[in-house]
């Protein structure tokens, strides 16, 4: 007999506050075997795009037919809408705000479910605990989705606006998708489709600052700023020993500007 | 054959010393499948206050029959006694110090037991780790208390004072549970006790700031200061998209005055 | 049958970013029964000496064959080896860098093997990830080390300078191990080789403030800073109710110098 599906919980919620507890404790007591995964619950308060990120570059790593659960939800207690995904061999939760941008993007995507609860919702402050562990702990425990949702109509799911970079010439407009505990800046440049190994060199706009590629945190000679192939799949900004945020001054958000002289680093999309 | 209980940790050990880890260690080591719940280890240092609102407002939620440890102990290694209290169907654990003030409040407590060790503790400074973790264990596995504790006499167990709000005519004098991550201000009005639907509107003193009633936060017109029934049991004052606390200033233990003119408000127990 | 080891984690990531997640959905993959305990991960980016103090005083409380993956690891991607220790009834994997100084100085050690990967790892910037996890999880499931390592060879694996104190007649010369959550200040003095008690006084150079020698935090008299025997096996300086290490200004690394006048205290190894 196989056991119930993993639970991974992603949310702005912090670890201060009871309130990822009471989401497991709700989840305990319908699936009390399933193991409980936190991909985060440091999501910056509210940032959709952040935990779109985190929910990307950590589907891939998920034990088979893990149940995701996703609360960034400013709009708790608001007409909009609780999506299911199945995605490889994973379900996930989430408000429909835009949280699975980077998976409708990027992965197939099975089907795509309603899950707006029909019933009048036990609170309209929290419906991590009230909406989504109970509906997550079902379908862990192996529950039809189609017995509590369905097939998603009207409006196709909400994405987030500026996921994806833009390239103009030699250059390629993008963002800061995160900023780690040390400082390395991840950008929305795939590893997949941008090859910048190995490039002449790359320059960070306006004022043309070199980027050494590297291939390790520790090969970026000091002093300099590295670009690399980050652990997430995307292209990262690191220094040293040191953050690169600090040093760049850059954000989660930021907008940012690349070049590669000489045509030197190929997009494989292009 | 049922498993054991759910063991739920609450201290203010924090989670960057190896403290809840020696904790959990010890309890493994008898306990070795019993789910572990973290409801908070985020306490402010010390702060009984917030850890008797965190303990109240998660009890609830807990699977049947779990056996709480909450440790926020200014006093270990003091003469200070060992509480267990039987509520619902779970023991709660912790030292006499004001802890469980809201669930002696608020709760059916079926039994009060005191368990301080007759025995010589392995140590002065951990408590945690030393004593609770041992007979937290030893509970979750089935094991009678009686077999190491013995019924509370002699002085009541120790409340907080001021945990309750205090009318004053048209004005209710109350003080903040909590400030949660997102700012959002947690009063000690639990919201059976007063009802604020639908009031025509609540003034905060001393300079008798509005205050909007809202069933969620998303529904707090912009640049006001809502009122709304917490996801907690209690009465909340918040802010769209932004922190409430920043805006008003205040803290955790901050007392406030709130006035609901014309009688408007209704204390379900007046 | 006896179920899987459990698994303990120390490492520098945070709680923030999901790198923590992906360990353990690596390690769910592969010993998706196996217990997870957290040392911390709140480990100062990069300080490997502070790991290093978490990793033995955590070690005794480990269920018996504990494997415990310790990565905090600035040379990630170069060639610093992968080390496994046996020791006690445990299994310790951490990168080669001064992680394992206090165990190789204070414990037997039973075996020491050298797991670096003969192939070329998945990623260069997550080892945690893509090498130690896949490795912990073989462990945990009663796999052979010898199946994927050899006996180490060639130079020691590396010790931190500067980990033990050093005695100049009345005086001792040490260092700030960690700072906890409280504040209180862990020194590198072992409490089995220092006996403070009963004291006469010592005193903390350069202004020889007096230390009062306590049982217990909430025994040190009200504006004095006290010395005691702590839980994590060192003495500690700390301060009733307030934070020794801001009274004091002291960061972990910090060296400072005790006096015990008149030959009072007894170094138990001199």
């Amino acid at each position: 007999m196989q056991g119930p599906s993993c639970i991974a919980l992603l949310t702005d919620f912090g670890l201060g506050d009871p309130y990822v507890a009471q989401m497991k404790a709700v989840l305990l007591a319908t699936a009390p075997t399933a193991p409980l995964l936190d991909i985060s619950h440091d999501v910056r308060p509210q940032d959709v795009a952040q935990a779109a990120f985190f929910l990307a570059s950590t589907l891939p790593w998920l034990p088979p037919g893990t149940v995701v659960v996703a609360v960034v939800d400013p709009g708790v207690g608001t007409d909009r809408r609780v999506l299911a995904l199945e995605c490889a061999s994973h379900w996930v939760l989430a408000p429909d705000n835009g949280l699975v941008s980077l998976l409708l993007e990027q992965r197939d995507v099975q089907r795509c479910l309603d899950l707006t609860p029909s019933w009048q919702p036990a609170s309209t402050t929290f419906h991590g605990r009230d909406v989504f562990a109970p509906l997550a702990a079902r379908l862990a425990m192996g529950d039809d989705p189609l017995a509590f949702g369905v097939v998603w109509q009207g409006d196709a799911p909400v994405r987030l606006p500026a996921m994806a970079p833009r390239r103009e010439g030699d250059a390629v407009n993008c963002r800061v998708l995160s900023v780690d505990r040390f400082g390395n800046i991840v950008l929305n440049l795939d590893t997949a489709g941008y090859d910048v190994f190995p490039p002449q060199s790359a320059l960070l706009a306006p004022k043309a600052l070199p980027l050494v590629a590297a291939a390790s945190y520790a090969g970026i000679p000091a002093g300099q700023v590295g670009i690399l192939p980050g652990s997430q799949g995307y292209l990262e900004l690191a220094v040293a020993g040191a953050s690169a945020a600090r040093r760049l001054d850059l954000q989660p958000g930021d907008r940012l500007r690349l070049f590669w002289p000489q045509g030197d680093t190929h997009d494989r999309r292009a």
